[in-house]
């Protein structure tokens, strides 16, 4: 029996349990507005089917009444791989039904032709597999330690639901029907994300968004991305484009972005656009983003304008996004946040000076996040399709 | 029997019957995913009590089979005022349960005291009861024409759940428990929205965002406001700010916003923007915004330059949530439109520019809505509380 076959009772009451479990069963019914006799006809094929278990610690006894057992989602039950692609490696982890990465393997990429990544993929998940079945994670009673499913990020314009990378600037590819290339390949259900929106996803269920009405997750790195989390789902955009900060027109007006306009924020603040700044600042052509960083910590005030500047233009998008979503939080992670304290007092203020109003009550969450964080995403968004499909 | 006390299907096909309806028992089943079994369980009910009707004619006749009969809202079976509050005027409507306005009237306001403005508009809720009486809208029978609930729109932050309008720059109020002074005053139940947002939850049922995954509603004229509605629901923002467009420093550096930031788009794109910068730009102090209007259509160029500006901040602004959120339909509203052609050419030009990708193909529409249609806002979500309720 799958998730999918369940009534839609029985998704609500697995996703809440994902969200706020372990949970009573009235905790249950309260949280999801179900009935007592509703959330036993939900709760007990999810039991027999090893969807969920009862906890053996009982919640703790009330004033009155017997102990109350409690029921939480049974990760264990189902595995997937995620696997991020970038311009040079690809990095793959298992997980659990709860996106608790179990183990983890890279992949240099010769190339960036679709006719190398799809079997450099394939590959990986096939070690991934082998590592599986050769630790005591394999289980091998009832086909329990086997993958149920494959979810594969790439940052750009990627149609999550046709399963198609529209564009990938990074992986110079157009319209690459990845999905169904990697489930020839590999013969197991593939979906395909845009990596913001499936780190999104992994955060909206497993992480620091869990339980949020809405969030927004702010990437610093080669990029600056962002994903929206509101009402519990993903924002995906009606056109496949969302979240796009970085092209937001904040960043002043004499730097000319990848994108062909000025001013943007990733003109500005992208790892890239800072180690050119920091190359006109100190008259070294040669200077690195590792250099540039050390300079700063050193005080050197032209580099760590750069820095500032890049933070104003971060903090005045975060503030848009907070003037405009409103979001509960704000989680700023990414490989450029292991440089924030150069730029955080510019993000604080510009976001301050900027909101409107309550939204600048919202929560600024610096959450540095390793890189298979990325990876993780997929498998996140591969147990999505399973416990929360859409309509 | 209220909806309320409606199994959740039953809400999701009177949603569904809503936004596309009239359709066949088929059509419904297959739109909302229940079985023929659960739409006859659910339609049986609502069309016992009215809530729904079968229309007279049938579905054309399919090649094979008998003809479908049609089932669709039946909008008199619940009426709602809605009232929108400004700083000198009330606008009241009466309207059905599909937002379609009944009768209008409107009351001057002598002062924006709380004390003057929750009896006037108990006053004006009182004529507008009586108006529905004396015409063959009373109904009569069952109490069939009686006002479900009220909705009052405000401009500014409100606080849609509690009832409370917690500031209100144009009335000057701050934390005013509305909905619970203006009940006590009418006997009748009564919820309170921001002005902007009832807007879009009125085109969102009811409008030209019928049946969108996802929308926004850009409003110009004193403020410049946004709604966004995201599957399915409108955007509240978790500390009540969302779609504060009109602060966005997207405007230019040199005019300072009423909010206290420089280069705002409200600072050079509202009414009150857009006159005093034709009264700067003509020497004229006492020019009006008619005036400037008229100068511009006349074809003076330094008016016209000063509308081009707000329509290239609001083409940025547009391009913005474009960005961000990916609508597939962006609805430009509002009193300002009524000139929209003095600017439009530069809404379009900086938002082709600024829109990252795909989020270009967003469907720019504009829609002149008469001034009752902000009350109408309130009726609307009035209405919504009904047939839509949150969890
Ligand atoms: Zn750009
Ligand atoms: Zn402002």
């Amino acid at each position: 029996m799958t998730l999918a076959d369940q009534p839609p009772a029985a998704a609500l009451v697995f996703q809440t349990l994902l969200a706020h479990g372990p949970l009573t069963r009235a905790e249950t019914g309260r949280r999801t507005g179900l009935s007592p006799g509703a959330v036993t006809k939900v709760v007990t094929p999810l039991l027999a089917d090893g969807w969920i278990i009862e906890l053996d610690e009982p919640a703790p006894r009330r004033a009155t009444g017997r102990p109350a057992t409690l029921i939480a989602v049974r990760g264990e039950r189902a595995r997937f791989i995620g696997v991020k692609a970038t311009a040079d490696q690809l990095i793959g982890v298992v997980t659990d039904l709860t996106a608790r990465p179990l183990l983890t393997r890279r992949a240099a990429l010769r190339s960036r032709e679709v006719g190398t990544v799809v079997p450099a993929i394939a590959r990986l998940v096939r070690r991934l597999r082998t590592a599986v079945d050769a630790t005591a994670l394999g289980g091998g009673s009832g086909g329990d330690g086997s993958i149920h499913s494959i979810g594969v990020t790439v940052a750009g314009d990627v149609d999550g639901s046709g399963g198609v990378v529209r564009y990938s600037p990074f992986l110079d590819w157009r319209q690459v029907p990845l999905a169904r290339l990697l489930r020839e390949a590999v013969g197991t259900p593939v979906v395909v994300e845009n990596d913001v929106r499936a780190l999104t996803v992994a955060e909206q269920w497993f992480g620091a968004g869990a339980g949020l009405s809405s969030f927004a997750l702010v990437t610093v790195g080669a990029g600056i991305g962002c994903g929206l989390s509101v009402g519990g789902r993903v924002v995906s955009g009606a056109y496949g484009v969302s979240g796009e900060i970085g092209h937001l027109p904040l960043g002043g007006g004499d730097r000319v972005c990848g994108c062909g306009n000025t001013g943007c924020v990733e003109a500005v603040a992208s790892t890239r656009a800072i180690t050119e700044q920091a190359r006109e600042a100190t008259g070294d052509p040669g200077l690195t983003m590792a250099e540039a960083v050390r300079l700063a910590h050193g005080g050197d005030p032209a580099v760590r304008a750069v820095f500032a500047r890049a933070g104003e233009a971060l903090g005045l998008a975060i503030a848009s996004v907070a003037n405009l979503i409103g979001p509960e939080r704000v989680i700023i992670s990414g490989e450029g946040v292991a440089s924030y304290d150069l730029f955080a007092e510019q993000v604080r203020t510009a976001f301050t000076a900027q909101a409107f109003g309550a939204a600048a009550a919202c929560d600024l969450l610096l959450r540095p996040l390793p890189f298979e964080a990325w990876a993780r995403g997929g498998a996140a968004v591969a147990a999505e399709r399973l416990f929360a499909p859409t309509r």
